[in-house]
């Protein structure tokens, strides 16, 4: 059982929160403004990009030594067409060098909301991808996410989140023009 | 029916030549060292992404209004820690500058060879994933498969190619560690 505080109660935060619930985790949510306190041995920044870099610079103190879980896609939404992070590195990578004293993981952006909510992609059990030079804070990730009815798997070290965001563009691409579905995308078959 | 020359005869050579065939296409290959000749409308290189430069600096001109199918992975096979194009670009657009006047396509990057035989990833069906800025390459690359037994899906400008190769480098990956199998990886849930 982890402690978890949610940044953010948009369509992923709360299906982050289901799945940790099910999973029989503690569940809190913090919103814009809210003091930032009595934070969880999880801090899932479930924000758009430049909130979560907002968050980073303003915390580095309250998070440190907590496992801080970067879901974003740094989409530049007015072209849809690349990412806002510079070549070479990733939106997860930036959030660490801002926080070197937390365990930053890479999870949860290859994963829509509406697949985190039914487990499922298309037919297929929904699997949350992980990517962090903690093996410590991978392990909590995986036990956390035992019971929570959807797949885990270790990506391996943070620099894998240059490809999971990528990844996580690449299935948004095909779904703002209707290839797949927003309850669809790219399946993780072993 | 679509001519397909397939330069290399490796596993994913006969793999791919496989696919077409199924489809009703007419297959011929090329090896190492074969004159450049009788090409069909589309040509595959099925070959390492050093060798696919070297063909393709090489024979401009035979290649010329051909479709161009690049399937390479372009990964630093020594480290496995990163791709040895440069960040901000990709294998498929660097063969793109070395042929201004072929249709250049990336495909069959993100399928593993065991995927395409079995037309299987884990139990789903297999898709092929195409990027590039030529539509009509495209359709003529869908048509082709049409009755092959795999899927397809148009994956937008040749730019998303960047992303097509971040996705084959994180399954490859994610099999050299036995994380997933070789018949398994991504499978695309419409």
């Amino acid at each position: 059982m982890a402690a978890i505080t949610i940044f953010g109660k948009g369509n992923m935060g709360q299906a982050i929160g289901d799945v940790f619930k099910q999973g029989g985790n503690e569940v809190s949510y913090l919103d814009n403004g809210d003091p930032i306190k009595n934070l969880g041995d999880i801090v899932v920044l479930a924000v758009p990009y430049s909130a979560a870099i907002s968050i980073a610079k303003a915390n580095p103190t309250a998070l440190v030594g907590k496992i801080v879980i970067d879901i974003t896609n740094p989409l530049n939404f007015d072209s849809w067409d690349d990412l806002v992070v510079p070549a070479g590195t990733s939106a997860a990578e930036q959030i660490k060098q801002l926080l070197p004293d937390s365990k930053v993981v890479k999870a949860f952006n290859t994963t829509f909301a509406a697949t985190l909510m039914s487990r499922k992609v298309g037919g297929q059990q929904t699997t949350v991808m992980a990517a962090s030079d903690s093996d410590e804070a991978k392990e909590t990730l995986a036990t956390a996410l035992k019971d929570s009815g959807v797949a885990y798997i270790d990506a391996g070290a943070l620099k894998r989140a240059r490809e999971l965001e990528r990844f996580g563009f690449l299935q948004m691409t095909l779904a703002a023009k209707e290839t797949i579905g927003w309850d669809g995308g790219f399946a993780v078959e072993k």
